[in-house]
C-alpha cells in the first residue's frame, strides 16, 4: 500500500514526540508499505513566529509572513528525516517546493494548483521514505506560499490524491470523530466511518479533527482519510464516500456551538432586497452571519432572525442602527447555542426532525430558530440548556448504543 | 552607490536589535543608496537546531542538516523585511534560492558556483530594498545547501561581487580590525584600511572579524569590504587591494594564538620522506599541524619541530609513538603561544624581523621557533610571556601612535 501520513503540531510538539512519530512511520514501513510523511511545525512555533512579526507590524506583508511561517515545517521535516535515518531507514526530506507543490499567489491562504509528483515518485521507487514539510508550496514565480490554517492537512490530502495513495492518515491528539463531544456526553462513541458530507457538516459545526478545506479536497480527489491519534494505537475514523459506508446510521453525530448570539428583527418591511441590504452591510463589517431564518410576512411585514458569533454582536448592533427605519423592533439575545444533528441517513428517513423537537420539548427546552439541510438539522436554544439538549438528543438517536 | 550590507547573528540577536538594523538600513537608503541586506540567523538559533539534530543522531545526514539550518536565516530575512515595510520602505525578502545563489552539492560546506543576479537586479531597479537570507543556496538539483561557518559573510561578498556593488559592509559586534587584541593591549588602534593579504594572515591567526573564505573571495572578486559594528556609529575597517592603500605601514598588526602545543623531535634520521610520513600520520588522525620548522641536519640526523592545537597534543603523542624508531628523543611542551607580526610593508623593508627578535630579547623572552612568510613573522614563545610580548612588539612598531 502507498500511505500518506500527516502528523500535526502536537504530534511533533517536542523532540521525544518526533522520535515517537519516527517509530510509527518505521512500523508502517516495516509492514511493507510505501510511505510519504507530511509534518506540521512543532506546536507553538507558528504562534511564536506570528508574535515576532507582530512586534514589528500589525499588518506584515503576506509574502513576508509566508517566508517566515514556512520555516517551522522545514525544521520538523528535517528532524524527522534525521530520526528515521538514525533508525536505519533511508529518507528524503523535501520542502513544499521540492515535493512539487505549486500554488496560486494568494499568500497565507494559497490554493494548491498542481503537484509535480515525479520527484516524490522517483524517491518512492528507490524505497525511500519521503518526508515533506506541510503547509507550503511555491507559486509560479517561485515565491514561497503557505496554505492557511490546517494547511498541512491540505498538503497531505493533495499529495495522497496526486500519488493515488491508498489512504491518507491524519494524526493528531484526538482518536477520531465522535458522535458528540465526550466532554459533554461521556457516553459518546467514536465513529468507525463517516461520509465526507457528514464530516463537512460536523467540521463546520466545530468538530476540530479536520478542517473543511481538507475534507472538501479529499471528497473531490476521492482520497480516503483516516483520522487517528499519534498518542495511542487505537483505530481512528475513516472518512470516505457515502457509497462506501455499508451501514448508514440515520444520525451520525450531535454537534454543539456555544458561540452564538441572536438578532431578531420584528416588523421588517416586506419588500424585495431588504434582507440583501442588511446582510451586505453586515458582511462589509466582516461580521460572520451563521443561521438566517425569515418567516412568511403578513400585512406587508415580516420577521427576520439571524445569529452571529458572540464577540461580533456589538458590531452587529451598530449596523442594525443604520436600518432602524426598516423594522419596528429589534431584540438581541447575547448567549444562545446551536445544537445540530448530522446524518446522511436523514435523507431517506422521515421523522428525524420531529424526534428532535419532541426530545427537546420533553426536556422543556424552547427552540428559538430552526434551520435544516439535506443531512443536518440545526436548532438555536438557550445556552444554559445546551448540554442537556446534547445528551438528550444523543440518547434519543441511540448514539450511545 | 550600490551597497551590500551583512548583519551577523548578534546584530539580529533579538527583535529590538532587528529593529535597530532596520533603522540602519533605512538610513543608508535615505542617503540615496541602493541596498541589498544579507542576514544571518538570530544568534543561538543555529546552535539550538544543531542540538535538536544531535538529540536524534550524532551523524545526521548533511542534506537534512542543510534543510534544518537554512530555516534560521529565512526567519531573520522575513522579520527584517516586515520591520522595513512598517517603516515605509518597500522591500523584497529572498531565500538563497530566490536570490539566485547556486552552489555545488557539498552539503553543509557548499561553494557558490554562480549567482543569477536578474531577480535581485529587477527588484533594485524598482527601488526595493532586497533582503536576502544568508548562508544558503541551492544546488543544481534544487536541494537546499548551506555554506558552512561564516557562510552569511560569503553570501554577502559573493552577491556584492556579482552585482558589482560599490561596497560590502559586514556588520558584527566589533568595530573593525585592530592593531592587536585590545583586551591584551588597551592602546590597540583600529585600522582604517588593511589589505586582503594582511586580513587573511590576521584571520588565520585568530582575528575573528572575518573568516578567510570571505576575504579570499573578496580578493578574487575585487569586493571592497568594510567591517564595522552594528551597535555604534564608528567607522570601521576597509579591507581592500594593497594598491588602494596609500600609506602602507610596515607592520599593521600583532596577533596572538595561545592555543599551541609544541612537539620537538631530536635526532631524526635525515632521509627523504620521513617528514612526509610523520605529517601524513598526523593528518590521518585529523590533527591540525600549524607551524613546522626543520633545521639543517648533520651526521645524518636532523631536528623537527612543529605545533598543534593544545587539545590535540595527546593524540599527537600517540602518533609519535608509532615513529619511536625514527628519532632519538621527543619533547612535548603543552603550553606555548604563537605571536605574529603582520604587514605588507615588510616586503620592502628590511630589519623588521631583527627588531622583533631584539624586542623579545630585551624582555628576556626566549624564541623557540620562528617561521616567516612574505608579510608575516610568527614566533613560538612561552605562554606565560605571551601578553608581555604582544605589548612590547605593539610599542616597538609604533602601533600605538
Amino acid at each position: 500500500m502507498l500511505i500518506v501520513q500527516k502528523y500535526g503540531g502536537t504530534s511533533v510538539g517536542n523532540l521525544e514526540r518526533i522520535k515517537n512519530v519516527a517509530k510509527r512511520v518505521a512500523k508502517a514501513k516495516e509492514e511493507g508499505n510505501d510511505i510519504v510523511v507530511v509534518v506540521s511545525a512543532m506546536s507553538g512555533e507558528t504562534n511564536k513566529l506570528i508574535e515576532y512579526a507582530n512586534y514589528f507590524s500589525k499588518t506584515p506583508s503576506k509574502r513576508d509572513m509566508d517566508l517566515l511561517l514556512s520555516s517551522g515545517e522545514r525544521v520538523s521535516a528535517a528532524l524527522l528525516s534525521i530520526a528515521l535515518n538514525e533508525m536505519g531507514y533511508p529518507t528524503i526530506a523535501m520542502t513544499g517546493r521540492q515535493a512539487g507543490i505549486v500554488t496560486d499567489s494568494s499568500h497565507t491562504t494559497a490554493r494548491i494548483e498542481k503537484i509535480n509528483t515525479k520527484p516524490m515518485e522517483d524517491e518512492l521507487k528507490s524505497k525511500k521514505i519521503v518526508v515533506v514539510a506541510g503547509f507550503q508550496g511555491i507559486n509560479k514565480d517561485g515565491s514561497v506560499t503557505t496554505l492557511g490554517r490546517g494547511g498541512s492537512d491540505l498538503s497531505a490530502v493533495a499529495i495522497a490524491g496526486a500519488l493515488k495513495a491508498d489512504k491518507c492518515e491524519i494524526y493528531s491528539d484526538v482518536d477520531g470523530v465522535y458522535t458528540t463531544d465526550p466532554r459533554i456526553e461521556p457516553k459518546a462513541k467514536k465513529l468507525d466511518k463517516i461520509s465526507y458530507e457528514e464530516m463537512l457538516e460536523l467540521a463546520s459545526l466545530g468538530a476540530k479533527v479536520l478542517q473543511n478545506r481538507s475534507v472538501e479536497l479529499a471528497k473531490k480527489l476521492g482520497v480516503i482519510i483516516e483520522a487517528k491519534s499519534s498518542f495511542n494505537e487505537n483505530s481512528g475514523t475513516i472518512i470516505t464516500k457515502e457509497e462506501d459506508i455499508m451501514e448508514k446510521p440515520v444520525v451520525s453525530g450531535i454537534a454543539l456551538d456555544k458561540n452564538q448570539a441572536r438578532v431578531s428583527l420584528r416588523g421588517v418591511e416586506d419588500r424585495p432586497g431588504i434582507a440583501a441590504e442588511i446582510f451586505k452591510a453586515l458582511a462589509k463589517e466582516n461580521i460572520n452571519v451563521d443561521m438566517i431564518v425569515q418567516t412568511i410576512g403578513h400585512d406587508g411585514k415580516t420577521n427576520l432572525d439571524f445569529t452571529v458569533p458572540q464577540n461580533e454582536l456589538e458590531r452587529a448592533k451598530t449596523v442594525m442602527k443604520e436600518f432602524k427605519n426598516e423594522y419596528e423592533l429589534v431584540e438581541y439575545e447575547p448567549n444562545v447555542s446551536k445544537v445540530s444533528i448530522v446524518g446522511v441517513g436523514m435523507k431517506s428517513h422521515s421523522g428525524v426532525a420531529s424526534k428532535a423537537f419532541e426530545t427537546l420539548a420533553k426536556e422543556n427546552i424552547n427552540i428559538e430558530m430552526i434551520s435544516t439541510s439535506e443531512i443536518k438539522i440545526s436548532m438555536i436554544i438557550d445556552e444554559d440548556k445546551s448540554e442537556i439538549a446534547v445528551r438528550a438528543l444523543h440518547s434519543a438517536y441511540d448514539l450511545d448504543k
